[in-house]
């Protein structure tokens, strides 16, 4: 008899939140460290969503409420979604979650059988992969490459899917190459689907950067196009837009009442609910006036820094950063910089086991990390299927122009020191995985 | 292609919640709804609790945290659990979670294959079941009679234990039943489980209850038992002891540090984590003395009701109630009522297809509520299998005194109305699902 079961092996995770092990051991050594590894707005959610959480708990509003969320917050979703996706949202469509990620697994729980087919992009949400094959079914990564400025074209998609496909991640503004797609880009995208999907094929439009977009760009739903509404389980949160990351405050939007019925099964299984204080916070984001001028300053400040960095990462030499249109992620391509380091050469001399378990990226990853004290995510942190010899990370402009500086004058530094990763790679065997 | 998976048709629920869509609709109609379905205090959270969780959001203590649970949360699970279980917990071993019920979900998970037995009793607390079924486990009901005071012994357990058993819930105090496990049979428990069980197996010892607990009686965990912390999921929460149900706060504490990875990384996978001023809270409830009055003076006030109810109960023809020694519900045997009312030859007379699907104690729980409004749980509510036959309702006592005695009045009414009842039957068809 073992003691873990079999699945378990499957499931994968979020190295966004594994590298703070790594981060505590610099600390502990006594470094200081940058973090452009954070998926989180550096701002404090707004006075008036703190009030009104405070209210709530002042006055009692801690007990246990409808597992679906409360009325109110879910009307307050429905009216916004109707509003901006020119849509008609039934509030008994919503089901309010504990962050955006519950909707992930519920989907694949509800939806794939063992065997089926899962298209979904990558480098993507790592959330995504791991309940893929965690579930059994068959991950197929809709790869994003760098040269269509990490977008996909409904000829790319259209290729993936078979009578097999049961589900479809899109993710715009997406994490972590920043890609945004289209009206256009959708609407042919939506025109695949119609065409080629059985109608129980579900799409997961994954939208939590809605609100995060620049150059005056517009924010798009798969749901506007025709005949979506109904294939389409929409899924956004108030981490990033209202700055609210540790409140977990997520919903899925469901195409039916009777699978926002099972969504709602699910959250009785796992939660009960989402406290009421928070989710009371959460309205008051969504319908009070002042959230908009917070948002706007917000979305101008991520523009200004994606502009600094952009520009700053392509002075450097073996480096390229694509311009991004929304979220607060740049992904610039370290080719370049694996090439001049020697991590290629590096990576090529591991053990077969070792190898497997890492990446070029990875490595530059960690002596970035362990030796110039900046944090950053790699590639294979956003998809592991296919991602060999891909050579990116992920730098998060969730940060302090200054403290942007001060990372990249550092990463500038690390491009260079071919001595230092020889070093490190000598010291640090036990680094590599 | 069908729209949902396959293993869906295996996912319970919780009656406690879905129960409100029938009160509802209750109200709707006018109707004045007394709640003896509730299992949560009816007192609000302790201001102290309250306050700290306000200082943390006007701190901005609202960003993303450890997914495991911040660290002084942590030592303060591990130093209490440590002194009132008399073991010497490791706070790397805890996992903070959103309530109580993710470590269910996370330990069928997490060790069971599909085919392995799963032990838990019955009637228990339904989530057990809902998700051994969903795992593809073999449920087997461990049950607990009212002739032995809803208690089980080792020589119970040990029957049901075979060479495919891989873990096994043990609830004390329980829901429903409020019975409470003594030192002695927690000992003799534990000596079977030594003797019989793979050392892979694990225990799942639910103590939500611990806090309340009548009658003088002390609390004890399986896990203090010899060489039993190391097969031990010990779960506990914040809801009961602390008021605290709308908070979503619990924890499980596991047998190695390397188990409570996999935990942390179910959480990393599912919700990322649970809010940090909600943990601060958390904390501040375990730490802090002025605690200590609130759980006593909640505690006492729950045994006053619980000797009112009993009594009360008793006094009705047809009904027998046993003395629940801990949590806040009883759980009576309603055999009588339900022949003198005619429920037994009206639920003969039900199509089979329905009566699969309802009990005898629904019948009446819904006669009780939609005729007299009061809303109580059916035995089937807590635990399908096997529930065939068994008479019994739970009425929780997280209701004032004065509302007790106005609903138990109504429950004596009901109890004779064989007119109302027959009445009933026939107009209501809809309700019998």
């Amino acid at each position: 008899m073992k003691l873990l079961a079999d699945r378990m092996k499957n499931l994968g995770s979020e190295n966004a939140f594994k590298v703070g092990d790594d981060i505590r051991i610099c600390e502990q050594m006594g470094m200081k460290v940058i973090r452009f590894n954070l998926g989180e707005p550096d701002f404090n959610s707004a006075d008036h969503i703190n009030k009104t959480a405070i209210d709530h708990i002042l006055k009692g509003n801690s007990h246990y409420c409808p597992p679906a969320g409360i009325e109110s917050l879910r009307k307050a979703i429905a009216r916004q979604v109707s509003e901006t996706r020119h849509i008609d949202v039934d509030p008994e469509c919503v089901v309010v979650t504990t962050g955006a990620k519950p909707p992930i697994s519920y989907s694949l729980m509800t939806y794939v059988n063992p065997g089926e087919e899962v298209v979904y992009p990558s480098p993507g949400f790592p959330i995504y992969e791991s309940w893929i094959t965690y579930i059994g079914a068959k991950p197929v990564p809709l790869h994003l490459e760098e040269k269509k400025g990490f977008s996909f074209s409904a000829d790319d998609l259209k290729k993936l899917i078979n009578r097999k496909t049961k589900l479809i991640f899109i993710n715009s503004p997406s994490n972590p190459t920043g890609g945004v797609l289209s009206k256009a880009e959708l609407s042919s995208i939506a025109a695949v689907i119609r065409e080629k999907c059985n109608p129980n094929v579900r799409i997961y439009s994954d939208e939590v950067y809605e609100h995060i977009i620049f150059d005056g760009l517009g924010h798009h739903s798969i749901a506007s196009q025709p005949e979506m509404k109904e294939k389409t389980i929409l899924v956004s949160g108030h981490s990033k837009s209202f700055a609210m990351t540790g409140w977990r405050l997520g919903y899925a939007i469901l195409p039916s009442r009777d699978e926002a019925a099972i969504f709602k099964n699910l959250n009785i299984n796992n939660i009960s609910c989402t406290p009421p204080f928070i989710q009371e916070a959460g309205r008051e984001a969504i319908e009070n006036p002042c959230s908009n001028n917070v948002i706007s300053k917000m979305t101008a400040e991520f523009e200004t820094r994606r502009n600094y960095v952009v520009k700053a990462l392509n002075s450097i030499d073996g480096l390229t950063c694509a311009m991004p249109k929304g979220a607060f992620y740049v992904f610039p391509n370290i080719s370049g910089v694996c090439e001049n380091l020697g991590v290629l050469d590096a990576y090529r001399k591991l053990p077969k086991k070792v190898a497997e378990k890492t990446s070029e990226s990875t490595l530059f990853q960690k002596f970035l990390l362990y030796r110039y004290g900046v944090a950053t995510m790699d590639r294979r942190s956003f998809g592991k299927i296919g991602s060999k010899g891909k050579h990116f990370i992920r730098i998060s402009t969730a940060t302090s122009l200054e403290l942007l500086q001060k990372g990249i004058a550092k990463i500038e530094e690390a491009a260079r020191d071919q001595k230092g990763f020889t070093a490190f790679m000598r010291k640090a065997e036990h680094l590599y995985l």
